[in-house]
């Protein structure tokens, strides 16, 4: 996929400028520097992407690259600000392998360069063209609110075992699936897309975010280790909630709902790591909570192809946003 | 004052109505109700009521008051927001004699429902009428900015001896003045005020905002306990770096610059306040730093009104807004 590789090393490229920049200019250092350390850690650059490559969907004959360069920015300011801020929630000593922000700079820096970043994606903002701002910013606002109540939930959840799959779907649409909506939205925006489109590209993002968290959550039990590049089975041995966990609590009754109960519960002493993962998945195994959620994460796979297909563009032009999002879906990107 | 009183209460009035759509609507509450603790806090409301009488200054015959009130809700938020992570930051467990909201809530809570307040503030600030949104928005970023760096600075300083008063007053112009010099400005920019009057009304506020802070300082330790309502010289007893503390570092040699660097040293271990603050008042005493701190205040308060005077509308205009300065001076109001 030479256009989406070239698109996230653009982005790599625009961001470690900026770093530059700011390494001779921005001060104070003990502020700005682990705003840095955070961005240079990379990742997928995901929510750029998507605001890059809505503006190659509609922006005929050029997309509109300016004010999409200042929205991938504030885009990914706004994601990493998150991250940080939650990783500091989760007590989470590791991001992509490296020390994360409160762990390598102590809590106070964790917090206050953490709000710098939520600053700085609201000054990328503010770069956008004034006839696209007020869309823009009510778009975001409305985003980064929801991404908060997400989060909230999230935390509210993790006190809960009688959480319904929809209250798990709707966590996860605001924590993770609107952000990925609102990047193609801004894209569209900024190259003139019709209401119907954006509300079309919108509605494409969210159902793909939301199968994309089922999949994530579907590829830590079963998924290849070395491919996804994490622990085997993390989200079991730290009981979190997942599709597969909340749809288990949902399913299960008498002994076997008893023991998922005692696995899930932090109280548990559990030795043997492995014999918790067997023993969780043996349950899943049961109550078939994997082709549940699956068949679930196909359901909203093909709405948010749907909703594409309602996009009043050549089909052409939607090959690349197409490539990516299925490279995304097969994780071979 | 009546009109300044009914100012206050009217953004009491606003804000206490949000709240109440907010007990209503806003879901989830544990995200929501400790920013409505926070804002039923009070506090004197003092950027909301500079940028309505900004408003009052230049709208002429009728200020604007729709986008004034956005932009004051926007200023208290925002204000509100920083006063949530600096309390964290400082591990202060008070605020306007209550709990702080992470001493109330937990640092999650306090992190997190901070981070909305933010996000919040920005809400308001794109409900502001289009045209006058990019000027809006660039100063608000631009100072957000600013306020998070005074922040850092004023961490970054306490672990120092070798503060200079002019590093310090470049700390509290970032970290307090010129978000008073904003809200005069965004009050300004809604009424259609001109460019060359904009910048006075700023310059006014960045000004008048140091000669508060260096107020302040002075009050701490030579103020009326009862009007000031806090503890008797707190900044001496907690370290704090001050205008006089400062500027008593920056001029002490020999041994009284042994003993102060033993009063402040917070390794050392002070058992009777009462000698601490006496010891240290002594040494203000004997090298004139109330003097010379009451003095740069009032050259900061003198240029603050030579601003003034250069803003070209008639004096009887002006005199709401000096009477409440005045007021905040006196510490009367």
């Amino acid at each position: 996929m030479p256009l989406t590789f070239n698109l996230s090393q653009k982005i790599n490229d625009i961001i470690a400028l900026q770093n530059t920049t700011a390494a001779e200019e921005k001060m104070p250092r003990s502020l700005y520097e682990p705003i840095e350390y955070i961005l240079q850690m990379g990742g997928k650059r995901i929510r750029p992407t998507l605001c890059l490559l809505a503006g190659e969907l509609f922006g005929n004959p050029t997309p509109n690259l300016k004010d999409g360069t200042s929205l991938a920015l504030a885009l990914e300011y706004f994601h990493n600000f998150s991250l940080v801020h939650d990783d500091v929630m989760d007590a989470a000593p590791l991001r992509r392998g490296q020390p994360t922000m409160h762990h390598k700079y102590g809590l106070n820096t964790a917090i206050l360069s953490g709000d710098m970043m939520l600053i700085e994606a609201y000054q990328y903002l503010g770069k956008v063209t004034p006839k696209y701002l007020p869309a823009c910013l009510g778009l975001f606002n409305e985003t980064t609110a929801k991404v908060c109540e997400g989060q909230q939930y999230d935390m509210d959840f993790e006190e809960k075992d009688d959480i319904l799959l929809a209250d798990y779907v709707q966590m996860i649409e605001g924590k993770t699936a609107i952000l990925l909506a609102a990047s193609l939205q801004m894209g569209a925006i900024v190259n003139d897309a019709s209401a119907a489109d954006q509300k079309a590209i919108y509605e494409f993002g969210r159902h793909i975010g939301i199968a994309f968290q089922l999949l994530d959550d579907i590829l830590d039990v079963y998924g290849d280790t070395v491919k996804v590049g994490k622990q085997k089975a993390g989200d079991i041995l730290q009981n979190k909630k997942t599709a597969l966990s909340v749809m288990a609590f949902e399913k299960a009754e008498g002994e076997v709902l008893e023991a998922l109960k005692y696995w899930f519960n932090p109280a548990s002493e559990v030795l043997d790591n492995q014999a918790k993962i067997t023993a969780v998945m043996a349950i899943y195994e049961k109550l078939k909570v994997k082709d549940l959620a699956s068949q679930k994460m196909a359901v909203y796979h093909q709405k948010a192809f749907d909703f594409l297909g309602q996009i009043k563009v050549d089909d052409s032009r939607k090959k690349p946003l197409v490539d990516y999002v299925e490279a995304l879906s097969q994780r071979i990107y």
